[in-house]
């Protein structure tokens, strides 16, 4: 299915759906109304309606939609309905992390290859994966044609990290380093900001605690 | 400052707010006008007076706004002129990279325990804070007045844990395991879905690969 041009709103909203369609399949759910969704998801009715429409048809009115049919399209809409060759750079906690979660949740990014520039980590193992000197990087990258980059370095070496990356070929690049990347528009980028979870975490604590 | 009652949409857009505020302080940035703000951050420049208005006048038209009055301000609204006692739960990758994080960047949440279910990680040491037996967890979290639970163990045991958290008194939970937890509405909830952002990447790799 060839993507309409979308909002980043509704790019945001995507895995959402997915997520949350993926526990009703879980739960052996079959059918499911907007109604029903919104209940669950928290958008409104009317918003999951549009959001859908702007895809094609996929429920029919007093219906509802099919759970199945409604999770295949939307992750063929985002894109999930083929495999991405992956390397993991710095194989610190948080590039552990990812490279477990996303071997044990079977996501379709294949972890192939990890690298590091610590000696101490360089030939130690990750499921099955060996951490490789980052120095290896580039050409691993190109032999191997990879699709995507998870930086999982410090702040200081990201950029030169993601410059290596777009050289050497990938088309997405996931960061976790608390840094904005600058990145060609012809690679896609998505960065991790793990303290705007914890400020919005704080703002809420707040407001509860306000209202009390 | 008293929180106005606001949306969620600005809740989200805070963070990123204080995230780049932050980044034009370190680069000794002293003013800056919305237009200025837009061109960084994205937000049109409408967008950015009408969020600060809801909090106040923070800048006069057409002189901008000082970083670091703004800084501060965003701060106390986020409620991050505090501190927060913080546990984690879990001390496998991601709960050590949480951690290090919070350790390394001094942002306000001081990790004072590490729990875990497993002899083999009982003991072992994270930047200075032993890692204790969960059995503990209720007593520690009751007797320290604790604000805020990390939660970075399974799928399988998440729910349990933020029971016990809930039960126990604390304020916010930051979930990590894949899961949305029940949580009562007098207790702040942020989850990190780290599948939403590799699948909102997979979705931008997609569309630039489909607009060449």
């Amino acid at each position: 299915m060839r993507t309409p041009r979308i909002s980043n709103a509704i790019i945001k909203r995507l895995p959402v759906y997915r997520r949350y369609l993926g526990q009703l399949q879980r739960q052996g759910v079959k059918k499911i109304s907007s109604n029903e969704l919104s209940a669950i998801i928290g958008f409104t009715a009317s918003q999951i309606r549009q959001d859908l429409n702007t895809f094609g048809e996929f429920g029919q009115q007093g219906y509802g939609y099919s759970v199945d049919y409604l999770f295949g399209k939307v992750n063929e809409i985002l894109g999930l309905d083929r495999e991405y060759k992956t390397v993991v750079i710095g194989a610190g906690n948080i590039g552990k992390a990812i490279a477990n979660y996303t071997y044990y949740y079977k996501i379709g990014f294949n972890i192939i290859g990890i690298f590091d520039a610590n000696p101490a980590v360089i030939g130690t193992e990750c499921n099955d994966v060996i951490v490789q000197d980052i120095e290896g990087l580039r050409e691993f990258v190109e032999a191997n044609n990879v699709d995507v980059g998870v930086i999982c370095v410090n702040r200081e070496n990201a950029q030169a990290v993601a410059d290596l990356l777009v050289d050497a070929g990938v088309s997405g690049i996931w960061n976790f380093a608390p840094i904005d990347l600058e990145i060609p528009k012809s690679v896609a980028l998505e960065s991790v900001h793990l303290s705007d979870g914890l400020h919005t975490l704080s703002f809420k604590m707040k407001s509860i605690s306000e209202s009390k």
